[in-house]
């Protein structure tokens, strides 16, 4: 079987670093290619990169070459884009006008209406838009996105939520984790002891990308699903794991125990199922009064599983819940190496084939 | 002039040593009781008390002997207790009918129609069902009671806003000190890199507590607003300081500036002015966007003042904000010390007077 | 082939949880036994024990019984032990007299000269004072005993350095993990922005324990070696991982270098080679300036590797070292099973052979 | 009374915030003028500043504008240096030639044998060699320098124990508090859950400093005490307060009770007593088994007294003991502020007399 050769880009970063972490002896993909910032062209990943996760680097990366982020340099049929917003607005398109796919944790595309916003156990059929995209830019690669960390774990919670009761609105409070403002982040001085009750852009985000992935597409576009998402989003003392409680108002009635039901019997679309990624479970439902909590509940599934806990009634909606997601690798890294999954399923990615 | 002599029930406990520190040098209350479990009755508290505040334990306070909480042994016209509640149950009608003015932090008495629930600068008029309650139950002393640290710093903030434009629907996400479970409290395997999602009994708290003290009285007892409050309840990985994210729907329109400019300008009602412990000012209106933060704002007005930030317009009701308060001086010890020197001004606690 | 049936005593605590968790899937233990205090016995383990170790507890624990810590109540070969010290000093002998190995954690007959202390990949041979122990106490089992956690590491990398240099004395400065000591264990309050720098009784195992370990046997004790170790003790706010500074005078001067490569080249000895906890491996050097670090390295070998940095020269004595430990796993239940390993290929512990 | 016009060099990190704070209201000084980095200049300290500390800053520091760090734009008679150890290379001596007494926290000067490296209850008397400084480099002001912040506490041990019984040699294992890093210092990602066993160049520091303070002046020059430390320094979870474990060997003999003695009974040299920061007490000896902690014993004496406890006997030195100093109060702005005090009494420091 012959991988498909991938590059990471902005692989010494701290998303990046989760893709390298994560790609290790991947199934279906070979990393080939590493790019970073220019005081490291050239020399070794091993040299230039500093590691700040549990666990070694893969020997493999070590030795690869730091490479520019430019398609002359990386020619892949799949680039994984951990790059800052402002940078993958000019890179990722150069890229897919290239021929290359671009799994992108970037937010810089994700609000286009052809970029397909994508989490594989929610809306797999969203990436029928790039043919779409592809033709309206002329390229022969493309862009697809993962959400933003927040957006992930709750929307996989709602959507469970919207196939069994509908959705009207959703009140949401996150408790983030650390590693969600990447490296060095936020300062050890205003985190300790403390909560920071702001997170730049981030409100807004967890106000809009679920209502894009929850929403529709007719093969050309996506439209937004119609219910409405107000969010107060914190930083805490938390390595990783973001955390949400979550108030919900439906379209019909229903209590505790059809919330609970509907939550634990959420399974993953036909379309996602089977891959290298797919979360065992989709939702893992806690009956503990005091789960999910991020030190104790984030790895579940290799953390690609949605933990929700605290199912309860509500006296202004209908219920209250907390989610709890991993960050890093549900919510960036391993989402867009589980949407490439899906996308080489579907067809949209070439290349050799698993 | 000579000082009102005072007791504090439950001296040894965490809210017990935060009365002792509060009470060091106050103007009108000298401390001449102390009382414990019966592991240490008739030893000096020095040697009793394991002291877990920052700065040493008061000279005074050090030679106290521990007392048993009975009127026998302790016979004061005015006592401060941070008893536990099922305690608090037995004890505090047994000194109120032995002629004390109970002031306590306990929860037990709280949803008494004719025991206020009282924070000064919110509702001092609530003091005046104290007759009723003397003469319903036939005590010469009454309990008068202060909120859940969690409801307190909301309570304020309400209170400016129900004044300014009526309050139909809150939503409110505490993430909650460590102190405020009391010591041991908490075990630190269960915080380090975690949130606990979950406190026993609290989420109720929250949305009844300030319900009552919105309310309005009738010289007989005290009736409820009718607003509701939908609360989750967090811990967080924070010494000393409650935040909680508030969402709130008035019954007439407001924008962030008029929201703004209500809080600012909130000030004390006469009846709680002037006091030793009254907050300068009642609400600290912070413009940053990241603010309050605990670890930066608890000490505000010495712990008293309640500090508001981050208010902005919301998409599902009028406002959002985050309410910051300190729990165990303005939401425990504090509180309840405010409450006494308004019971004095007000003429309910006999004995020497200031 | 029949895997060997064993019980865990104190199986609810933060030790006992550490045997169950490491013991699932183990190919040569079978659990079938675990015991705990009065107020669970006869209910299933899944419903009496609070589980507070990130993962699941493993599915066959769930439904075993809690049983009193006797032997009448618990027929094994071999059982290991997390029961605290002064419940171990009545328990463990019962066992070891009804023909039980009992491989403890517990401190309570580590001092004695005819009981192993025994770390595999640094004295493995001492396992042969079991006869001499049988012989004097007339019990047909034995107990055999693992270091404190502190000690641990330390001794490993002791005892490539004094195969190399010969030791004469031994600076030891410990910062230690919060679950060394147990659940609930320390309180939140205690520990959070703050450093405890006391551990009752902790700095005279780690001043005597590794001399027992350096020391030789005779058939018959263990003698102690004569070196001297002088130690302080903190608690820091870690979850798991202790980590060690050490400043160590030689017999015969050695630079960095030497040291170095002593460390680096140590291999685990043949007669506690090729088992199923035997750590790959022993030590791990690493030559990062600011490593080992507790987060990142703790879980180096599955958590059974010591990790040693920052070798340097020194002012005083020799060299200085940087050490780290995973306490709950090296340096507890996971050093008690790889103990077990070596007893079973040594032939101490009877039943079916794997 | 005229107060001393001073001003802050490098005003807006977080050793000059502490500066500022410190300042606000100084008997005898009054803060004229504030300096940062050339992105700033011209604009109001309270817009560039982002302030870090609890509390407020003070009023009058918000309206001063940001000068740039040279004599020609900052004519005062006295400055603090909170510059960075490059930057005051520079600066530093172009102020004291300009005439400026510049009492300097930055390292760059500290090892100069005429510069004076003061810790006023320590070596008063070496800010004598200030003339021959002045003579040699034809300067009319001078630099003064603050020791590290790990130096200081220890040293004021040090100099307790050296006066009762000589100094031989002594090892040294710190704990440090992330304030010691600067702002934004130590990313949260690498302190949480964690503990850094280095800090860049601290050890030496921490080696050397106090053989120079614990040396002697010949009005010329200081000769270096000629006892020996050995030193480990790691980076722990803690906002302020650097907390070292000392073992250490006198020049004769002497046990724990005579140790406590000692340091419980230093005083503050003549030279240095009265002064307006002068700590009170200059050591406060603990008794507890558990304590100094940072967190609760950090602001003893306003932040300026030594905190020692544990002292106990060593097998291998004669005493072994714990020392708590808050490292950005007395081991930074704060001493320096001493300092400026102590220069003053001793008529180096020109200007408005108190």
């Amino acid at each position: 079987m012959n991988k498909i050769p991938v590059a990471v880009l902005a692989a010494t970063g701290s998303v990046g670093q989760r893709f390298v972490q994560l790609l290790d002896n991947h199934p279906w993909f070979e990393v080939v290619a590493l790019t970073g910032s220019d005081r490291g062209y050239g020399k070794p990943y091993g040299e230039v990169c500093r590691w700040i996760l549990p666990g070694e680097m893969p020997a493999w990366a070590r030795s690869l070459p730091v490479l520019a982020s430019t398609p002359e340099e990386v020619q892949v049929p799949l680039a994984f884009s951990g790059l800052p917003t402002d940078v993958a607005k000019e890179v990722e398109p150069a890229f897919a006008r290239a021929g290359t796919a671009v799994c992108s944790n970037a937010s810089a595309f994700r609000p286009e209406p052809d970029v397909p916003l994508l989490i594989p156990e929610v809306n797999p059929e969203h990436a029928h838009v790039i043919p779409a995209q592809q033709k309206r830019l002329g390229w022969s690669g493309f862009i697809a996105t993962n959400p933003n960390c927040t957006s992930t774990g709750m929307t996989v919670a709602l959507k469970a939520l919207k196939d069994a009761f509908g959705l009207r609105r959703v009140f949401a409070v996150s408790m983030q984790a650390l590693s969600g403002a990447g490296y060095p982040g936020v300062a050890s001085m205003d985190i300790i002891d403390n909560v920071i009750p702001y997170i730049g852009g981030e409100e807004d985000k967890v106000e809009t990308e679920p209502l894009k992935m929850l929403g529709t597409q007719d093969g050309t576009r996506i439209h937004n699903a119609d219910f409405v998402i107000s969010a107060h989003t914190n930083r805490v003392a938390v390595s990783d794991g973001h955390t949400v409680c979550l108030t919900v108002e439906f379209e019909r009635r229903a209590g505790p125990e059809e919330v609970s039901a509907a939550l634990a019997g959420y399974r993953v679309p036909d379309l996602a199922c089977g891959l290298p990624s797919t979360p065992q479970p989709a939702i893992m439902l806690r009956s503990e009064e005091n789960r999910p909590q991020p030190r104790l509940d984030r790895m579940t599934g290799s953390g690609m599983t949605t933990v929700v806990g605290r199912v309860r009634a509500d006296r202004l909606f209908d219920a209250r819940m907390v989610v709890l997601s991993h960050n890093t690798i549900r919510g960036a890294a391993g989402g867009s190496i589980y949407n490439a999954e899906l996308l080489v399923k579907l067809g949209y990615i070439q290349g050799a084939r698993p």
